[in-house]
């Protein structure tokens, strides 16, 4: 057994019983070395980067060292993008039938991850019920409750004693997020699922009064997320009531559970999400290396392309101040300088307000509050810059008009892009979008033409050889 | 009650027994529609931001609202930052008496929040042994498990039978974060902690026959994690084995757990600190609206004075290409469009990488196939990018020479970009440093010098006029 068998003793540590990364273990090809790396990396994000670090040999390698149940315990435990390539490289009959015996949420986030024909391959290795369960699963969209939940649940009756209850648990499957809760249900023979009644953590089955029905014991008041929800709800309702797992409910009836482990991955995914959001592109649907080069384009191109074409303004921009630009050509070197601090300055305000609204921390009806407080700390910001401009174009050598002009429109345009990147995010909540498009590109496109316009007609008013 | 007291029926909806938001709850002024309101925003963002959006005013209003479990349910679980917010407005006895009373993890929050005069009066308000926990807590460094952890764990004896342990542990006190796990433990009289030997679920409790020895049916193998260790490694250690709770584990010894809620909230502030990060700026040690003018400033201005310094280097380099600006004035024009679209493909490539490296997908020893997989891309990229820049420059006019330098300047410094954005992080990694300094202004600034040499170089090539 892979995950389940507890290691000899405490002692075995990096170094003494193998090697420490996976590469290594499967070249060294002893039952115990693996034993001992799968004790050391028991799951998360490290055991399954060294799986797809593997080559596609060291892939077939590795399975062939597992038993069955081992190798169906391994592909539970990893992230189904990275079960999804080790499925892909073993032979076909025995990849099926490993995904088959998977829990059914982990069997469906594989099959999400393998091409269509190879899903069918899987569905059919995989017992009738069992299949059926994942293909269910499966109709669910993307990034919903639903393709998240885990639809075996531990239930009990309401009308059971809790040491019938205790009974009836023992011989229900226990999976790994059984751990959380019991729920309490009434069987519906007509309807899609049981009826969903109330609730018990397994401490209130441990603790309660054995010859007491569960139905008295029970929390009948249970907050469950419908599987059409964004899975941010879900992440919500276990943070908000520091639970150990949500159950998914469909008017009243039980579909399934959402685990506080995948609470935990579901709010990273979103943070990766937002972050490459912020960065300018399109999210992608599958981890970095699982990317190939085709998809990273066409994540990133539509908004490259749409800010360049954005940016053309800036040459219009330029070429309505082409008198100014050839009387004082100086004014030309601290252009870049110019647009390019108002873009930082812009970038740091967006991105911590962006976040700070994701994570609830700032709401719309906040917005007097942030403009108060971005106008205060930019106006500060503005003039730190300014004089700093002003130092440094001094010592550039150019004139002092010049300098002055520079140290004024560097306070001007930080001044204003903290202004623009206050208010975008805010507005487009405001307007139900998602305020994570307001990216570092955008505002430093933004202001690079804005930007523009206030140097030179800062220029136009400081110095005196383009006096209007 | 405030949190434990279900509400009279499920159909409790936003509307019917009162009003959504706090604001109006407050205003309203009955009890019931607190109750209400409390059943419907249980805890997490959504509660912290409404009562951090209310006036001091209406803070005391609610807190004179409640009886006194109530105002310590309340306080208990909202984040400890606008917990503290909620102490500092009300009389300072009754808010000492409050903080004194809540879980000692969540006082021990609420206390780093507080100014350091108000945490002497709230220790000296709290009993002698809560006030030495909670102190406890205190030692250990922002950000690491120790600071995370509740010191309250429920433990049983080895030698106990199963249904001694379920005697035991209900006269244990039930804190929401004992739902996790049982911990097995010898008392160690001269120690500082008692040692830890094994851990129970509570479905293991459960589900175990009641005459059998804890010690018979617990597992000897547990994971935990040291105070010492960043607040990461608990998060890594719950997601990696699925689990409900971490135990805190210093040299065999159990100080505290970790809970999976924890867990969630560890995973989301450290994706805002990256955010922040990845905007240039430093990450705030508290929640947005709780910072100051001042304290954005201060940062933000440190990375800000940084890249304007290094930004003065593209003055230089245009005065090094003044005769070329002066010949061929269009092509400052296009300076703006061409470095910020240099900064754009390397933000967008930043972004994406540094994420994937946080959430452990790409690790230093990818590096081959991140420079393989972003070449190739930004291959892809560049290539549109100078078909468009191209286009775009003979639709705005210029000559033929001139539109060639900037779709070829286009292309080379889009290139330039993806892979400077690409080696960047993985290099800091390697030396140890946090890749997510590697920020989009950072990328920015350092596109901006570098573009714009590309760009007159592509220039002296093309336009007959600049032959050298």
């Amino acid at each position: 057994m892979f995950r389940s068998v507890p290691t000899p003793s405490r002692s075995v540590r990096p170094g003494t019983a193998g090697a420490t990364h996976l590469a290594d273990v499967v070249r060294d090809g002893r039952p115990e070395t693996l034993r001992a790396w799968s004790a050391r990396v028991p799951g998360g994000p490290d055991r399954a980067a060294q799986v797809a670090g593997l080559s596609p040999v060291e892939m077939r390698a590795l399975v062939d060292l597992l038993d069955r149940p081992a190798a169906v315990d391994l592909l539970g435990s990893l992230a189904p993008y990275v079960a999804a390539e080790l499925v892909e490289v073993v032979d076909p009959a025995v990849g099926a039938g490993l995904v088959a015996a998977v829990d059914p949420a982990q069997a469906a986030g594989v099959l999400r991850a393998l091409a269509p024909e190879d899903r069918a391959d899987v569905l059919a290795a995989a017992p009738v019920a069992r299949a059926a369960a994942v293909r269910g699963l499966l109709a669910w969209p993307r990034g919903s409750v639903g393709a998240r939940m885990h639809p075996d649940v531990v239930t009990v009756d309401p009308g059971q004693s809790v040491a019938e209850a205790v009974a009836g648990i023992r011989e229900q499957r226990a999976a790994a997020h059984a751990a959380g809760e019991v729920y309490v249900t009434a069987p519906d023979p007509g309807g899609p699922a049981p009826v969903l009644l109330g609730a018990l953590s397994y401490r209130d089955v441990a603790l309660a009064p054995p010859d007491r029905a569960v139905g008295d014991v029970m929390r009948a008041e249970v907050a469950g997320v419908p599987p059409t929800a964004d899975q941010e709800a879900a992440a919500e309702a276990l943070r908000a009531r520091r639970g150990t797992a949500v159950p998914v409910v469909d008017e009243g009836r039980l579909l399934g559970v959402v685990t506080a482990a995948d609470v935990a991955d579901i709010v990273a995914e979103e943070a990766t999400e937002d972050a490459v959001r912020q960065g300018g592109a399109l999210p992608l649907a599958v981890p970095y290396l699982r990317a190939s080069p085709a998809v990273l384009w066409r994540r990133r191109i539509v908004w490259m392309l749409a800010l360049f074409a954005a940016e053309m303004y800036t040459g219009t921009v330029l070429r309505a101040f082409e008198d100014e630009l050839a009387t004082v050509i100086a004014l030309a070197f601290f252009v870049p300088l110019l647009i390019g601090t108002g873009g930082n300055a812009g970038t740091q305000v967006t991105t911590t307000l962006v976040r700070a609204m994701a994570v609830g921390q700032v709401r719309t009806r906040d917005v007097g509050r942030v403009l108060l407080k971005e106008v205060a700390a930019g106006t500060m910001t503005a003039a730190t810059i300014a004089v700093a401009g002003l130092l440094l174009a001094t010592v550039h050598g150019v004139g002092g008009e010049v300098a002055a002009t520079v140290g004024v429109a560097a306070g001007v345009i930080v001044l204003w892009s903290t202004v623009l990147a206050s208010v975008l995010p805010l507005l487009l909540r405001r307007l139900r979008v998602d305020p994570a498009v307001v990216s570092g590109p955008m505002i430093t496109t933004l202001v690079d033409g804005t930007g523009l316009i206030l140097y030179f007609t800062v220029a136009r008013l400081l110095i005196s050889a383009l006096g209007a």
